[in-house]
């Protein structure tokens, strides 16, 4: 057994720990020198290329035109925008200088005192205030709108406790901004929005999600309504996993942002904004892995099959691979992405554990008795179920296994999540339940004191007001007061 | 004629200001109230992703995989690379403190001086110092090498005079950083990074390239050898549009990375890294465009076909549409992107001119009369020809006009630069005729001083020693010194 997977964390001894170890071991992320700031990896990356791809297509289907905002955000941008300072701006790299000069032993470097500058620059913890101010110049008239823009690039928020993916000071993420004439039309487009990660998320990732909207504690600096998609993790939590903001006028207001409708009269610019991040890597690793390391879903997997020729000579593994090419060939030819490992540096067992441990949906083995039978065994990596199948039409099978593992762990996951989707009337059962996790469906007064006094007892917070969910009104578990829906309750990443 | 077309300065009156104008009117970029940090608009942006597409696909064809590495780096790092300090720490953005606090008043904010970093951190102007400090703990033995890893990201150099793509403070590039176990093996992949870019520079962005090796003055810092590809704009100064260095061992040596040979011996990584960046934009932009706005080359345009009725009235755009439509299908089916304006609030002549400037390979007209001859205008960007044609078939005949523009282009462009090619004996005539531009092959004796005094003289530096170029030994027609080979000496970007 390969010394990575040995090392592996089990999910029953430390789920926490399982997380980290396999972002580590499966060569998906690594911590940097700078504080909070990851390293992320070629075979962690190529799963972040092959997300970026499929939701950027999403959102061009939608009319979504990419672009690209500046790095750094004057410091006077975040006063404009009043809860925008408290949310985003406090937390922040700040640039002062813009230069460095040698050290007078002529040994070292040193800032330039000299280069202060005029004003201090923020690297972006997000960009409304930004675009806001870009925008003024692009609208005059109901003719430029609606403007939907989104870019993808790298955040800075300077987070103290971090873990890679789910929290870090530095992350990748897109960043939609779209601006309307009307609130109809932003609320609409907030929530067309929140549909597209859904769709993704499930599938995509096969990672089940509720769709929901924020309690008002829960909301985006600046929004007047944050809609949100929350999976639920291994060990029941919640991650949060995105969210579609409509910012009504407020944006528009601090950055003077009007346009002329048809009757000719200036009305301000409504708007949305929205995003998912690296953070989706963490969701991804955490619904569907196991012990033995990543489960990936094909449909995200960078390698799709992996084959392993176990030969004891050069003369079997020129057979085997006589035998493999041609394979190699019609599976890519399906668009199947697919690995032939015949290096000899490394023995089968090793392979196995390793391609195990990286999350390589299906797995193909060769050896000589294979090659006396026409045969192949094939290893599909959720489940670990193995087969010996006849060669002749292997590439169609392979193509059907692929389709049935995405839409098997996608079924695992929501059957693992809506066992543990629980109704609770019960403060006192509620703080006892909450331990072993789980997503509570309770009514909440809706007032923000219920909410403070949840978290503080139990950690737990409101996640959203589900939609697609039958609401009745009721009692408020903890202030007893009456209740005009229920809302999702859970601990978080 | 369309306002924004009207206002396009001519190339002849002034050929930077058309620049310029271009940059803005045709919707690629503008600038942001960040000193020499552009925002890169919806149409600007498209083509950047279209180049990035085509990069990444040949990158990756050679074994290259992406990764990601932080966006600030320790100050210290750049001490530990005596070269690099001079060519890159000096002019950075410096972060200094993580937190910003409300001002006394509460009206505004402030820098928190308790939020002091320890260290600073600068914005990665280049990663090599934070590549080659990860490579440490990723290269152990020859087993894992070489590492091919390149990065799509944001960097900054603080720039005192910009131009829009051609030098910002911020810009998007990638960075290519690969490691190997032979000095041979790591020259031969600078070399061979380089031909990337050549083949996509030309087969791409149809701009004719000259590559070869930078003198020592023009390195890159901590490189051994820098090699070039330098294009030729129309007012035949040399823009450089892609660098490829081989760094010996420096950064491997300042960072201590060794690996164990086949015989089990440390020796230190050999490097190279290579880069691209939206510069590149600058080029395509200046080398095709005219007088009537951008020039794109099919294989790069966002849209490649425009499609625009004309009608008197909505029964008439009614018959129009119904031909059009089938068109659009087969076109698309073609895998060409195609865009049918039948929008009413602008006038036919207002949208002929604005996709003139935006430069739309192909436009197609269709009124009244063609509805009744079963005919359909086609004009051509790059050389405005138009003809009326059978509208029967008339997409194989964009399909083979899209690859038409595509090399026509290349050739206009090649010839442009081929005529302006001179070699060059006299240093008195070659001070006159370098007021004209056009790259000039003079014998150099290689000494800094001679390279030294002709940038004084005439601003002109040593561009490279061009490749596939049959060399002779001369006199350097500045020292009379014997020279060695011709070098290309042009005015530059």
């Amino acid at each position: 057994m390969a010394k990575e997977l040995k090392d592996l964390t089990k999910r029953a001894d430390n789920y926490s720990q399982w997380y980290n170890d396999l972002v580590m071991k499966a060569d998906l992320a690594e911590t940097s020198p700078v504080r909070g700031c990851m390293i992320i990896k070629p075979y962690g990356y190529a799963i972040w290329e092959k997300m970026q791809a499929a939701l950027d297509a999403m959102f061009k289907a939608t009319g979504v035109q990419n672009a690209y905002f500046p790095l750094l955000i004057p410091k006077s941008f975040f006063a404009k925008e009043a809860e925008h300072v408290a949310g985003f701006a406090k937390e922040s790299a700040v640039v002062t200088h813009y230069r460095l000069k040698a050290t007078e032993d002529g040994k070292g470097i040193t800032v330039d005192p000299e280069a202060k500058l005029e004003e201090e620059l923020i690297i972006r913890p997000t960009s409304e205030t930004m675009i806001w101010n870009t925008y003024k110049n692009w609208i005059k008239s109901y003719r430029d709108l609606p403007i939907l823009c989104n870019q993808w690039c790298n955040v800075m928020r300077w987070e103290m406790r971090t873990r890679p993916f789910l929290r870090t000071s530095e992350f990748l993420w897109q960043e939609g901004h779209t601006a309307h004439a009307t609130s109809e039309e932003a609320q609409e487009e907030a929530k067309k929005m929140l549909g597209v990660y859904a769709d993704f998320a499930e599938n995509w990732m096969a990672v089940p999600v509720v769709q929901g909207v924020k309690s008002e504690t829960e909301r985006f600096a600046g929004a007047l309504d944050t809609y949100t998609i929350e999976a639920m993790m291994q060990d029941g939590k919640a991650l949060q996993s995105g969210t579609s903001h409509f910012l009504g006028q407020n944006f528009a207001k601090s950055f003077d942002v009007t346009f002329l409708n048809k009757e000719n009269k200036p009305e301000y610019v409504w708007a949305t904004s929205w995003g998912v991040s690296t953070r989706l890597m963490g969701a991804l690793i955490m619904v569907h892995s196991d012990d033995n390391g990543l489960v990936l879903p094909p449909k995200l997997a960078p390698i799709q099959v992996v084959i392993i020729p176990i030969s004891k000579n050069a003369e079997q593994l020129e057979a085997i691979s006589a035998k493999i090419n041609p394979l190699m060939e019609e599976l890519t030819k399906m668009g199947i992405s697919v690995k032939y490992d015949d290096s000899d540096n490394k023995r089968p067992g090793f392979k196995f554990a390793d391609y195990e441990l990286k999350g390589v949906p299906v797995r193909l083995v060769m050896g000589a008795r294979d090659l006396e039978n026409g045969t192949v065994e094939v290893m599909r990596r959720d489940t670990l179920e193995k087969e010996i199948l006849p060669f002749e039409g292997v590439a169609n099978h392979v193509q059907h296994l692929l389709v049935d593992i995405q839409k098997t762990i996608f079924e695992k996951a929501r059957q693992y999540r809506d066992n543990h989707i629980y109704e609770c009337d019960n403060y006192e059962e509620f703080k006892e339940r909450i331990k072993d996790g789980g997503f509570f469906l309770c009514h909440w007064d809706g007032t923000t004191e219920t909410e403070a006094k949840i978290k503080e007892d139990t950690q737990a917070t409101i996640r959203c007001v589900p939609f697609g969910y039958e609401q009745t009104e009721g009692v408020d578990m903890v202030s007893g007061k009456p209740a005009k829906c229920r809302v999702i309750i859970a601990r978080s990443y």
